[in-house]
């Protein structure tokens, strides 16, 4: 297992993480404050100062990035839908080439209005997903399914455990692996087994942290920074690095009524302590 | 699959439907005013009347129970707490030997305070069932594992699948079964296969409604009517009767925004409709 502190260089920040008071420039400039050397862009802040300048800048700070944030979001009510989710997630895929990401992160979607059929809508991902790796193989941008937690199997993503991103990327054959998110998947018994195939099928190409607050307030907007829950990140990072994983640990922290209220400085300057003593 | 059309009598109402309006014996009068017949109390509504007076008041009506609730809770900081769990689930199983409740829910408990270790506390699951077995099997109380949504593996359960109640079973052998409540298992990509296997080995128990709303506003109260959400009830009911299961369908409706402010007589209707249309 590698010490973190040897490696600061592999702690990469989540735009999301300081969302509410930094856009991309912002969020570049204080990385290099705080020494930190990656990011994982999402689509909105790149949007907003322009894929050019976005890449530009990156390029010129020298950072790697992690990912980009994100694609998917396959599943829709008639075949138009689908066909706009596709379109979407081309552009998607685009952009994270000229950005030069490694992966285009991709959140599967949940249920279409006024469906209860997931099984269905999990189809739909599978297929969503097929009709898309071309496109990301011709780009060499590898697709990253990120399964979420099962709370929001409704409506954000009906992939839901790491053991079904494996079965979806074994189905679907090269160019597609999978983002261990430690808050998704925490929980689940089967978690060490199913990274351990992950890994014997080369298929984990992002990790990221946070935690789970006791309590949890909202579904969505209270993720807590690493070690303020009661996650043992450091013993997933191990299962992870044990099943042939290098590459970068992002802090990705939906935070509405801390982290996002804090000066972002302050929350890198902690993302760094605890990247370090958690992580 | 049963025609619940036919079958009013396999409706049963759990008392935490209504439980900020009605205590035990208004439950029960309110039942018969409707025509159900058959109730799940919880253990404070059964202690705030008296457990004789509520096994009087259950027989004299000629009620049947599909469960008491509930026992379990079991990991904790040190031994000590860990002995006065299984205590305290010795007395919930005579209670419910006393009121004729063919099982008693257990609902497994999550991580100790200050834990990060939720194989540990699975392992404390597993040994607290086994303590508390053989107490059970003398009264004739079956032991019934209600697996939790994931949402509430750190702070009130940390058996999550149906797949993992199963394998519990399994390793304690003949005493212990499974309640299947939509709400916390829905969204499994192995429902059906675990249901399947759950019933190949005679474990269901228990099974329990309500639906998931979209958006979800609070982790713990804000369940759903049947029909109001996104769960195909109609669908898993027919997996779990396919896999043998002959019992009563129980409504558990924590909500506190909604149906445990409104008259508990309009609640008892509306269930009894949706039992029917949605069910």
């Amino acid at each position: 297992m590698r010490d973190l502190s040897a490696h600061p260089e592999l702690l990469s920040i989540n735009s999301a993480t300081v969302r509410e008071r930094w856009n991309l420039p912002q969020l570049i400039e204080g990385c290099a404050r705080h020494g930190i050397r990656a990011i994982s862009p999402w689509r909105d802040k790149v949007a907003e100062c322009g894929l050019a300048t976005a890449a530009k800048l990156i390029r010129t700070h020298g950072l790697q990035l992690s990912g980009y944030c994100r694609g998917g979001l396959f599943p829709a009510a008639d075949a138009a839908g689908r066909a706009r989710a596709i379109e979407e997630n081309r552009r998607a895929v685009d952009e994270a080439a000229t950005l030069g990401a490694p992966c285009l992160i991709l959140v599967a979607g949940g249920l279409p209005e006024g469906s209860k059929d997931i099984a269905d809508a999990r189809a739909q991902v599978h297929d969503g997903m097929a009709a898309l790796l071309e496109h990301a193989r011709k780009a060499n941008v590898m697709l990253a399914i990120e399964p979420l937690h099962p709370m929001y199997a409704a409506d954000r993503a009906c992939v839901n455990t790491l053991a079904q991103a494996n079965a979806l990327c074994r189905a679907l054959g090269p160019g597609i692996g999978v983002a261990v998110d430690v808050y998704h998947l925490w929980w689940d018994p089967e978690l060490e087994a199913s990274i351990a195939e992950a890994g014997r099928l080369g298929l984990i190409l992002a990790f990221h942290v946070c935690d789970w607050l006791v309590p949890t307030t909202d579904l969505l907007l209270d993720r807590g920074m690493m070690g303020d829950g009661v996650i043992d990140i450091r013993k997933i990072r191990g299962w992870v690095e044990a099943a042939g994983y290098g590459g970068l640990v992002e802090a990705e922290i939906f935070s509405a009524r801390n982290w996002w209220q804090r000066d972002p400085d302050e929350v890198l300057r902690i993302c760094r302590e605890r990247y370090i003593s958690v992580c």
